[in-house]
């Protein structure tokens, strides 16, 4: 059986990226045939698009990138020959590939794109040069190390992230404007700050002068709309006066909220305008290839004028290109298609018709039918059946759910909960049991259904991991924490399972798994700005703040710099806040993108680490972070205005005229019911 | 000379509400016609509509809002029999300007919404009760004072403030399953913090426990939705294993990040298809209104086999409905309507025509020219023309304004420096006064010479300042620190000018100028919700934290509460937020909106405040703020794509046809040249 999924994966970024995807993997490979049908050639693309390849060069840069975790200032510090064999080692792979995909690639098309070569070859220099000082005891910053990031973003088959990195280059320059005009108004604002107040002799909380140096103001005001001055900043003109507030109110309204906003639109608006303009030609190089490719496969068959494709030959290349589809797909792909018997125009449309997600559902019977068939069909069997269908399961494991999170909460020190927790899991577990008695296996656990999947997994770790710590607990009278928080966060995951009873909620829950793929492409291009912000704040500031772990140090109290002495920064206890190793770094730059509070630093490094934090804001914040709201707020907006396509409509017709469509649901087929008829079963997906 | 606005203010929004208040008001004029064609009735209503009536009603809702001032707890007390007649008469007129709208409107439609009534009604029984039992010396809560601003959305014409509340109230059941959604993820997140953290004996960094207590730790995680609390809540956990961050950043990824996207788009979206909604209907009534309009207005011709309008009735409506456009632009768009002289097409749009806007040009020679021709037309004077007319002037003027800057940014002590000030002013004087002699002077301040107009009074004033201050400088010695500040003040203005030169920045500014009365609309709905927020507030927190002038009072150093004793919100000054009167509550509000700190009340009154809090988050951060967002970005979004529509298209056709434009551009008739011939120039608009 043939079945739609009633959410076709339409979202059009996620699906854009995915048509891209397997388009560009079906143009190269027919590009291949055409031009180059020398058997090792093909072979040669072959295995340079071998997934093996992949995920080994995916490690390399892996390690590469964490090679900052060894080098100085470390984690874990490693000598330095052992880091710079493990370097030289990621290079020759790296190299490697790179001469793989020279010999893949047409030499004009390799030789357009120098960068990764650059890359290489400038941090073999780094290397040599800062190896031979080092060894001659000159002290070297290591530069190279901020081009690390870069190869995730080159060497890769990172198309997403290459694309996300355009589509933030496209935006620049409209950026580039609105934050002149910012910069404009935020000078414009200080100066109007240091006349109004400089003059006035206030003191801010330290005592110092407040508002009479203009750079001073200038970065102040700067860190307002950051809002992680607020209210400090106003707090002494606010006290000499209630009417200076009515300033501090304007520029907040024009600084932060309207020219946030403007960034934002101005983003929002590149982004959309730069992704259609990359479908339009994606589109259009793909028909061309499209149409060159029917060119090598086409047939003079006798009895038609004009060139055809025959069955058997789109059936091989079909087979070839997507081996993971069904013969049954693949023959009403070919139905659709072939509607007149034509042949060239529906094989244009064949990389989009791949790419509808079409759910093959096999209405067998549940093997414990097979197995044991009285049994199964027998009157208390088929009452288990019913009732596990009915509505009132759901509730009702909703409901111990719910219990069970209040007993979460409860102190679990107390022997009654501490063993209530058993009684949960197997719960849980006959939960899961009586699923399975009465859906097929095989269906329950579909590529699509997630929280099945999530379920089973959260409740089986749950129940291995309670039995390893009561194990442990009873053999040795010992609890291991780390086992104990596993424990913990897993039974507080399986409170998540509730929303998926909630329609409403189905929808806001699906629209966030949908993007979770994108998500992490984002994620992708944090790590690589952060990377190179936490090498470049490592190189500056290292070791200017210290923290320690024993409270009785001497210069705990002023996190081992004597010009915190007395700073909020160290009062507050925010000395763990350095640049001294890159998780804490990194962990910094997280805490930086949040509220851009960096006083502490400031005070330590004056100019040089403002600077930073303002550059820093206005890459991460102003741009990334205005670019990952645009993504989602175009995700939603897609949610609320679904169409289908003109494709898919023709696809769900065929299906229809085929008679294969049984519902527009996903149907799981139950054991419980005479096979053979088309009885599906609304579940929820 | 008619001329067109090459920026037609067709921003929907602003367009739409402009569109929905001319048509109303006709609507309203048309229907009086119809159905009730008494003189009296017509009178009455025209009485209700004039503008007279309306500033008085704006001004009672000022006086009746204002009131909090001066009623306890006051910025400056009066007695209560003072405040309470105060806010009898502004019963008096609001009941008064009630009974008038009864009269105009037909009564099934009056009382279909007795919002008002009950408004009053409510507010008369509370005074009623409150007086009496003040009389009796009972405490009593004046509740009434939160339905005051409720009057200015409802007595008054505010239109598109009435809208804005429209389109949240639609809004809500969508953000509220959004909500939903989060604050199940907010609690679940709170519960794993609390089985992971709550069991490590970890102290913050006052000393008391951290994350046991499962209420605190969702009050915790909410502010830090809010990032005022970050990186403070997460230190304790991170001090003590850098693991712990993880799950900060993914509570920080999910909830700061992609639910506050979630909750902008659900608003955007709703905001969008409620706009597109509510203009679909009323191009519908207009339509139906516009029509039966005809049906009072047309007559029949002989000779024509239909009903037609004669120009003459034609002409008459239009002067009474827009009494301030000219005839040569009434006569273009009757010209416009009546293209194949049928009259009841047309007629529909007369609403729509009346809204595009036609500047009316007169190509006029300079008064100058008029009374000293020879002079004014010499070489000389032409070579003025030219120099004023040159690019260079407006870069010569450019450099000055920031030569200026720098001279305003040194310390004006310096005799040189403050003697400057009269040099730069001379300056301006003589550019305004070139232009003025170059260009005609009803063109030059025209109503959408936006920039000369600024500069003209900025200048101005900023002379007249710069004059008093002298004269009370040289004849009594003393500097008056107001006027200095005015001074100051404008002198800073001036600068802003130098953005109109660089054509990128215009078009942004255009923008930002043409949605600013949306701005104030929005200003309007801030202004209601702070106001109930702050009546709340004061009600609850007054003299619960108290500011001293004096820092010798003995408690001062905590606020005059001793709670606060060595809070960080007394240690950092924060004393004057607080909500004492009106004031500061305001000033407070917006500090909340801004960063929702709350530590400092928290501690003084528990649990109240910050229920308080939240709430005030949840309503202005996350409903309002985010619906402002959306009209920025709405307003941005169509400045990048505007399009002009068909009857603009059709009016700029006719007005090609009738010879009657000359160029794209706005232009100034210069009285250089030799006039009759329509030689326009290209001026900056």
């Amino acid at each position: 059986k043939l079945k739609y999924r009633p959410y076709p994966s339409t979202s059009p970024p996620a699906n854009d990226f995915a048509l891209a995807t397997v388009f560009v993997s079906d143009a190269q490979y027919n590009r291949n045939i055409h031009f180059d049908s020398s058997p090792q050639a093909v072979r040669l693309y072959l295995l340079y698009n071998h997934w093996a390849f992949k995920v080994l060069l995916y490690f390399f840069i892996m390690v590469n990138l964490s090679l900052a975790i060894f080098e100085e200032p470390a984690v874990f510090l490693l000598p330095l020959w052992a880091t710079m064999l493990v370097e030289l080692l990621c290079l020759i792979v790296f190299t490697a590939r790179l001469v793989h995909y020279a010999k893949v690639i047409p030499p004009v098309k390799f030789w357009k794109d120098p960068k990764n070569i650059c890359i290489i070859a400038l941090t073999l220099v780094d290397m040599i040069i800062y190896g031979s000082l080092e060894a001659a005891k000159i002290y070297c910053v290591r530069w190279s190390r901020v081009l690390r990031p870069l190869l995730l973003v080159n060497v890769t088959e990172g198309r997403q992230l290459r694309r996300a990195f355009r589509s933030i280059r496209n935006a620049l320059p409209q950026i580039f404007y609105v934050f002149l005009l910012f910069m404009f108004s935020l000078l414009v604002f200080s100066l109007m700050a240091l006349k109004l107040l400089g003059k006035r002799n206030l003191k801010n909380i330290e005592g110092y002068p407040y508002f009479t140096d203009y750079l001073e103001i200038v970065f102040q005001l700067y860190v307002l709309v950051t809002t992680a001055n607020s209210p400090d900043v106003m707090m002494p003109a606010y006290n000499a006066g209630s009417l200076f507030t009515i300033f501090f109110i304007l520029y907040i309204l024009i600084n932060t909220y309207i020219f946030m906003s403007v960034f934002l639109a101005v983003v929002y608006n590149s982004y959309k305008k730069y992704l259609k303009e990359e479908i339009r030609q994606l589109v259009r190089a793909k028909r061309y290839k499209m149409a060159r490719a029917f060119d090598v496969l086409q047939e003079q068959k006798e009895g038609c004028s004009q060139p055809v494709l025959t069955q058997a030959s789109w059936n091989h290349i079909v087979r070839q290109v997507r081996p993971d589809i069904t013969d049954a797909h693949r023959d009403l792909l070919w139905s659709v298609c072939d509607d007149k018997n034509q042949g060239k125009v529906a094989f244009v449309q064949l990389a989009d018709l791949l790419n509808i997600e079409v759910i093959t559902l096999k209405s067998r019977p549940h093997p414990l039918q097979n197995l044991f068939p009285t049994i199964y069909l027998s009157a208390p069997s088929r009452l288990i059946c019913r009732l596990v269908q009915h509505r009132g399961f759901v509730i009702a494991f909703d409901l111990i759910i719910l219990v069970n999170a209040v007993f979460i909460g409860l102190d679990e020190e107390n022997p009654l909960i501490s063993n209530s927790e058993w009684g949960f899991l197997a719960l849980y577990m006959l939960e899961i049991l009586l699923k399975l008695y009465v859906f097929e296996p095989r269906s329950f656990f579909s590529r699509h259904s997630f929280w099945n999947w999530f379920d089973t997994l959260i409740v089986l770790s749950a129940l291995i991991a309670t039995i390893i710590n009561s194990a442990l607990k009873s053999s040795a009278g010992y609890t291991s924490r780390q086992i104990l928080d596993i424990v913990f966060v897993l039974r507080v995951l399986r409170l998540i399972r509730v929303v998926d009873s909630i329609k409403r909620f189905r929808i806001i829950i699906n629209t966030l798994i949908r993007i979770g793929p994108a998500i992490l492409t984002f994620g992708q291009l944090i790590v690589v700005v952060y990377y190179v912000f936490a090498i470049v704040g490592m190189e500056l500031f290292k070791n200017k703040v210290k923290f320690f772990d024993n409270s009785t140090h001497p210069e705990h109290a002023y996190c081992g710099n004597p010009l915190l002495k007395g700073h909020s920064f160290a009062q507050l206890g925010y000395c763990k806040n350095n640049f001294n190793n890159v998780v804490s770094s990194f962990i910094l730059l997280v805490e930086l993108t949040v509220v851009n509070q960096c006083d502490g630093f400031a005070s330590v490094t004056h100019v040089s680490a403002r600077i930073f934090f303002v550059l820093f804001h206005i890459v991460v914040v102003i741009v990334i972070i205005n670019i990952f709201v645009a993504f989602v707020l175009e995700a939603f907006f897609v949610e609320y205005s679904v169409d289908k396509s003109q494709l898919q409509t023709s696809l769900e017709k065929k299906i229809e005229e085929l008679e294969l469509a049984v519902a527009q649901y996903v149907t799981l087929t139950t054991g419980c019911h005479v096979p053979g008829k088309d009885q599906g079963r609304k579940f929820k997906q």
